[in-house]
């Protein structure tokens, strides 16, 4: 169970502030690996770049990327004792069977 | 056949520069005049405010929100000449059965 529990847990990439290339070359180097599973994830103004890295993947270098899942939610970080909301994003991509 | 691809056609909120909460006034109007699927849509950099949108309503006004589906996609612009790529991001909403 726990086994089972650990291979289901996919590499993450985590979008933040460097260019879409950079991200594009961590999820081919996943898949490159051999892991099948990468889950883009990212918050804030990032959640559009996170789009660009998949559509960028899908466009320039994986045709028939499978984009498995795309899910959204809300994350409350707190700072000087303030709370805030951020929106987030996961897109979980699988590398098309060869 | 007519009747129903116009039924089946959602209502479409198209997210760009303005304040998050006017997009999440506009969803709220659709809802209210009874239009129960209302789809959110943005390209580029206002793809993470679509995402806040939802957030928004979702925390703050409609608790059971269905969202029902997320996809992304790439649209070809053309601008004096030159071809760009833009990420675009649709999200689909369903009002709760009340």
């Amino acid at each position: 169970m726990a086994d089972q529990e650990a291979e289901a847990q996919p590499a993450a990439v985590l979008v933040g502030k460097k260019p879409v290339m950079n991200y594009v070359i961590a999820v081919l180097t996943f898949f490159n690996q051999g892991i099948n599973s990468v889950s883009v994830r990212a918050r804030g103004s990032a959640i559009s770049k996170a789009v660009d890295v998949v559509e960028l993947l899908r466009r320039a270098f994986i045709k028939d990327l499978n984009v498995k899942n795309i899910s959204i939610n809300t994350e409350t970080l707190e700072r000087e004792g303030r709370k805030s909301n951020v929106s987030t994003i996961e897109i979980m991509l699988e590398k098309p069977k060869a």
